[in-house]
């Protein structure tokens, strides 16, 4: 999992097929709690896999603080190596009431 | 796809690794305008990748009617042949204004 910058300037989490999904949920609780809500990009089945536990995981996280997370999925373009390739991002964050 | 009704009668949309995800996206689409809200169930990372593509893609065939999808995913356990097995359950539904 790595932290970056994306141009909006809010953190992006790349999760890949080998990241730990409870590390991963960590990281979601902790950006939500500091800025609202967490985006998170992932390229392919394994990864994606990855990001739906960590998801699930974040949610027990938040919910003693009254939190319900949800998340919306979305495909992105990235380029990876001067290749165009196609993830998937998920914005998580609180549902509103 | 499978569609199976669940204990509380709502229709389970069950989605495998090779299911199509526009497909998928069609029957979310259908299930949400006649129930409110959908129940997706996948077991594995080829089917969780297809389930998390469908959302994205369902999410376009229904926003022009102003309704806006989130999903919220969690662990549920099911039984295949009398083995235990960790599975993915996805509820899709309009988030809250």
């Amino acid at each position: 999992m790595e932290k970056e910058k994306s141009k909006n300037k809010q953190e992006v989490l790349k999760v890949a097929a080998h990241s730990s999904p409870n590390s991963v949920a960590g990281a979601i609780a902790g950006t939500i709690k500091e800025k609202g809500e967490a985006e998170l990009q992932a390229i392919g089945a394994g990864a994606i896999n990855q990001t739906i536990k960590a998801i699930a995981i974040s949610r027990g996280y938040v919910a003693p603080s009254g939190m319900n997370l949800i998340c919306v999925p979305a495909f992105i373009d990235i380029e990876i190596d001067g290749e165009k390739r196609t993830a998937m991002k998920f914005i998580v964050g609180p549902r509103k009431k």
